[in-house]
């Protein structure tokens, strides 16, 4: 007898099933079948939804505004948005994740008041030697990020290129990635000391004072350096399909570069949203006019190698300021990432469970190496589900559960709605209440998978 | 309840699992899991070898001597091997498989006959227009097949060139392919007469009446035509790396076009094992010398779209004769596919399980339109395997079950063997005798899905 | 002092130059300067022209009617038309070139009768054994030529497979292309029969009894072989753009592949002209409707090795049949090949001088062994020229030099005019008559230059 | 009658001629030809050498050391090594050219004491505007020039990213290329420090401390931010095949990008010359260890824009430091540049008077677009000739006419020796002595060529 058994359409690892049973015991799919649902203490029938995997958020800022204990509410929001793993940037307030002792205290808040599963990411600071890298990955994290950018001296620095070279040299024998912030510093603050004396404030003036030869400038350097330590270059953001074909070159060279794309910038246009929300909308790098059809054909041409949500916790105050250089960059976005790219696939007439659960769920497992304990509905996984159904809403941040009440996706419509989320067999979320409680969800090291699984492995 | 449960480690579609079970009811696969194995009229434990999906061989001439009689000797011989479904060439004796009325017999013969299943191949005589073609689609053959060389005026004749191409316009439309038997009919014969007239008449002369230029020749034409009606054009048996290299080259301009491999041009070479066998390794394409390394590549490259046996049920008399231009073309190779190629794989380091599971079970049953239903172990597909277990063993054809008592691999040193073998659910071999009935296969119709999923489908 | 000087814009070797001037001296190009024209015996001062190497037509059928007594008439015609070189195709009647003593015989001829100079193709006869090929070679010939299509028994045979790849052997090692006439005669045979039967018998019956796909299927057989054995194969007529892009796949494959277009592909579209011109526009393979933009395109991407004339010296009774199956295929282009291309390129906005310079004059005499003796404007050159003036003339037959009488051009406008030709320094073409003599041309033999200069190169 | 005619073999424009003679009328190539020698002032027949066109040496630091006066030594020493036309670097002590008004003084003083032809490169100074940049094209520079690393805050300093930028935009409408020394700032400096304080100061130091990554990482940040102005981006010395490589990725994607080697990248290795060469062979970026066969590779490949010298007037005491790390870097290499180069290609067995006519000559005056006034040996163009002979010589830097006395090329043997240099038709080096003056060199202004010519260009 099973703990638990879900029944209905699933997207199960190889592929749409249209009727078939998940049995669930001690936290891990068990077994998958079809035909009669086998006994269980509990079982859940779909009947007009769909079974995706639960989503791995690659992305997230949890801690950057309210430090660790920023933990609770955006992973409260994750739940009732269908996520049940998030990786969280380093950048915590007051001070990242760079030694191993702030690796044991963040786990330690993880198991204290997380809903959803969370893996780290954690990075070195200037100057700091690479003394901590060993025991941070024998810790468990799953990917190192540095910035060539500094929004914090502290907590998101600047670190040089030796460094960055330094860095990867270190990691070069390893699997571990190591991700960048990719904006060239100089020119953004030259862009942006010439827009203030403009007397330019509003969101065109923040978006010309990053353009995308910033964040290109930035990429390239990168990407070289990580070519020149035979390392994983990993760049966090890339805006343009432009990035993600240079990404690509050097995978056609033979050199381990990944690029990742974030939601918004499949959703908003600032010529079409910009007006609206302003510093609503300010995210680095900014999101470009006119680039969302060639983002997807990245996508679909293979080289996006994952979709996240780049969720940041600011509180709306943040951005009520009168220079929009004052305002902080990021959205909320862990509630809405799955609903939204659900519906931004749907809506370009592709098969939007199919690429949710490849580019959300899997392919973000099989990135950070918690394939396949996480990322697929397949025997011996955690038992992770987000259930859909096809029920539209009209997104309205009053009823999220990150405590931030804005959300630049206030008024949009999403085709479907997270109906409930399932972390390793526990309920998180029905639909209306979150079901689970802090510390239900847990810390996850990275396991043994990798994602240059076909290059020959770094020992 | 299940009918049938497995356990053990097992290849299943979404990898390997080492400690798994799965659960039979009604002849299809109802449930996998892991932990405890549930309930069943019948458990089955595997401790030391595992479960593959069973072998779907792609090119089989059960009846080309013995005519639809050979059904039955060639399934027994095939279950034996852990071959659960045979992909039967059109090329009977008498008569070959031509007409919708023929397909009604042929069909009713494996119902009658058959220990494994069978999916069929047709043809088109010369001269035959191709109104038959669309009645043998809708009864569900997976594949056409011609040949550019006459074997047989009657039962294995060439079509002259119009007619390859009038037949791939009226195929254009749907996902069958047109395979092809290719060699190039003027260039064998003037080469045959050649030798004979030389005087030569050993396995040498044979091969070089018959070389990779004569092959290549009707190889390109055939592709062409395919290309010029854009329709799947199929290249049965490919000897020379070169070959799949052609083949890829009209994949790349955007043709459907497609080359497989027999296992024996894995195994044999000429220089090396030609003396010994002579006759006995007589096969159309023949086998070249010092190429398997090159053939190996271009598997490995994803350019070999299935591997096959091409098995023959000729009887050793008709090798036995003073020439070898007298003797029969082909090999019995039905019952050594699977430990041959897994050997073969073995010996060259790489993961054989994965790769047999591959080349020898997904592939062919996605590329005759058999997926899900075969080739692989998942949910709701049929309950059809192969379970190896790691003991060596010397081929020996006088234990075989194909009724030749003779076999090229004689004597070669296999590292596996063939366990058991389950057709839909039921026990067809246990490793020393066969388990189920004359009748126990069944005709497969050809299913919905194809090759070419990527591109746009014609309607 | 010189013999000839002269003066005026010209397309060198290394490009145009706007004023100089080019001595002559014993035929040969012995100084090209700018400034005051030098001292001569004669000058001829360009004023409103450009002077450009004389055209060497790779692909011509002097004799294919008449005899070897063709050569007068066509050479005359080509002359007139700034044509210095012609390459003769060896299906002369009644017998083809296929042997030395015939190869001294047309010789002979060519230098008793021929207004310019001629080279030479050979071929071999059905069954014929290798054994001329050499002495051939040793007289010079440039080139050799197959049919896959039986035009004529003896003197336009087709060759079966296995001879082509002899051929192929026996030319490896060389740098001497085989070229073919590239239709499936099998297909033609078979879509002609069914175009008679039912009746057809106009312009449009010719090209679908001969369509692309017919051509195309030679075209791969063809190329295979000459893959197999590693020689040079040579498409003498591609009429679509798929044909060069197929040739261009076996030249990135590291094999000796080219293809040649003929000038009519690229002004005739039979949807156009083809109600006008029924029978006068039939050629072998056909003119493709539509076809003439993505033609132009394989010429600037460098996929087409060089461009000819193809002309052929048919009477017009040839051409008035009831039936256009009984019409002889080809047409007299000699004359106009020049105007007609110049024109041609022109119209599109392209440099057209210096792409005559290229295609019609450098690359075939680069291709056929002939430079830098023909070809280009520069030192030790023979002195070949052809001067053109911007004088747009229509076309007509009347005035032809050819004796025939008719063309399809007839009523076309050109944008230019032959003024002047020059053969070896000798004033050939003065505008308005023929003023030198029968025997001012002469053979000319294959020289040491080669098409492939950049590959190793076979012994 | 000419001014001047030369006799012998020579690299024409169109190829080798092994017996020509080419007239000078004026310090033009009035005319070329074969046979006899017109009736000049003066006739020099060439009996064992080979004429060449003169050098165009695309890199030169005259002015590095003393000023402008350099010009007088430096273009002394280049006649003497058959360099005919110098591209002079901007970073001119003590300031560099930058402003109309410079270019101006730097034309006059090359007009007063120049013995070889010159043209110039320009920069823009830190902070300095982009007004000056027409008006220097105006002036006839042939290219920009930039650093990112800073090796004196005024004559050669370093320029920040956002200018870089703008740079790119203001010269992206033109054909006018932006040079760059490539070499990441923050790295150098790091790595320098280190290995200062690890108290090394030896060549191995010098070299650890700029490695290929510092190089590479500059590189590829300029090369992005060419691209993302779609401007032209050169880079001036690429150490490595993977520079080149990585030129050509932005080639191939279709932007303008474009890599230069310099000589001596191609004859010292410091794991065999560094020991005895020490600070004599520093360079900066340094040259690689066991590097020479890949980049010979990249030049067969064509991925080599062209070849120069990068010559600097150091006196020797600028090497003679106690650390390496205060030694001038940059080596004396005009008078050398030819033997050099031609010897290196003759050791590979390649043509190496066509390599040096290409690679020295032509590809540089079409780079800086000089071409055709410069770089070809054809009418029309300057008579500037460097004629070689096969005399080996043993290099001794007493004899060098640069005022240096120092040559890391000391005791290195050459297979050729400049026999005879003509600029613009008058001798100025007869292989013992200089024989024109100070002021028979001229400013050359860029003409209207360009490097990609087959490109759309940019209006």
């Amino acid at each position: 007898m099973f703990d638990l058994v879900l029944q209905g359409p699933a997207m199960l690892s190889d592929g749409r099933h249209d009727a078939c049973w998940i049995g669930v015991q001690e936290g891990k799919i068990a077994a998958i079948g079809q035909g009669d649902a086998p006994d269980a203490a509990e079982v859940h029938i779909v009947t007009e939804g769909i079974i995706l995997p639960g989503v791995v958020d690659g992305q997230t800022h949890a801690c950057s505004y309210g430090g660790l204990p920023g933990i609770e509410s955006t992973t409260r929001s994750a739940v009732a948005g269908g996520v049940t793993t998030l990786v969280d940037m380093p950048y915590d307030n007051p001070d990242p994740l760079n030694t191993k002792a702030r690796l044991d205290e963040k786990i330690a808040t993880i198991n204290a008041v997380a809903y959803a599963d969370m893996a780290l990411y954690a990075t070195v600071a200037p100057g700091q030697d690479n003394s901590e890298i060993a025991p941070l990955i024998e810790g468990g994290v799953v990917a190192f990020k540095i910035s060539t950018f500094e929004s914090n001296p502290t907590r998101f620095p600047r670190i040089q290129t030796p460094q960055i070279l330094s860095i990867f040299e270190t990691l070069a024998p390893t699997n571990i990635p190591l991700g960048v912030h990719n904006e060239d510093q100089e020119m953004v603050h030259a862009f942006m000391a010439a827009a203030k004396k403009a007397g330019q404030n509003g969101l065109v003036a923040h978006s010309e004072s990053r353009p995308a030869s910033a964040e290109m400038s930035a990429t390239a350097q990168f990407l070289e350096l990580g070519a020149a330590a035979h390392a994983h270059a990993h760049i966090v953001h890339l805006t343009t399909a432009r990035g993600f074909q240079l990404v690509d070159n050097y995978a056609f060279d033979g050199y381990r570069a990944t690029g990742e794309l974030c939601v918004h910038y499949l959703w908003f246009d600032p010529e079409i949203d910009g007006e609206e929300l302003g510093a609503k909308m300010k995210v680095n790098p900014p999101i470009r006019p006119g680039e969302i059809d060639a983002l997807w054909e990245e996508i679909l041409a293979g080289r996006v190698a994952l979709i996240s949500s780049d969720h940041s916790s600011w509180p709306i105050d943040n951005k009520l300021t009168p220079s929009i250089f004052d305002a902080g960059a990021g959205i909320p976005g862990m509630e809405t990432l799955l609903p939204c790219f659900y519906t931004a696939a749907e809506q370009r007439g592709l098969d939007a469970a199919a690429l949710t659960a490849e580019m959300l769920s899997e392919r973000p497992a099989r990135f950070f190496g918690l394939f396949p304990q996480k990322g697929a509905i397949r025997i011996g996984a955690d038992a992770d589900f987000a259930i859909l159904k096809h029920q539209p809403q009209i997104w309205d941040s009053a009823n999220a559960h990150d405590d931030l009440n804005w959300s630049p996706f206030d008024g949009r419509v999403f085709s479907v709605t997270v109906d409930r989320t399932y972390v390793r067999g526990q309920l998180a979320w029905d639909g209306k209440n979150i079901c689970n409680q802090p510390g239900s969800g847990t810390f996850v090291p990275r396991g043994n998978g990798h994602w240059f699984e076909d290059e020959e492995t770094p020992s």
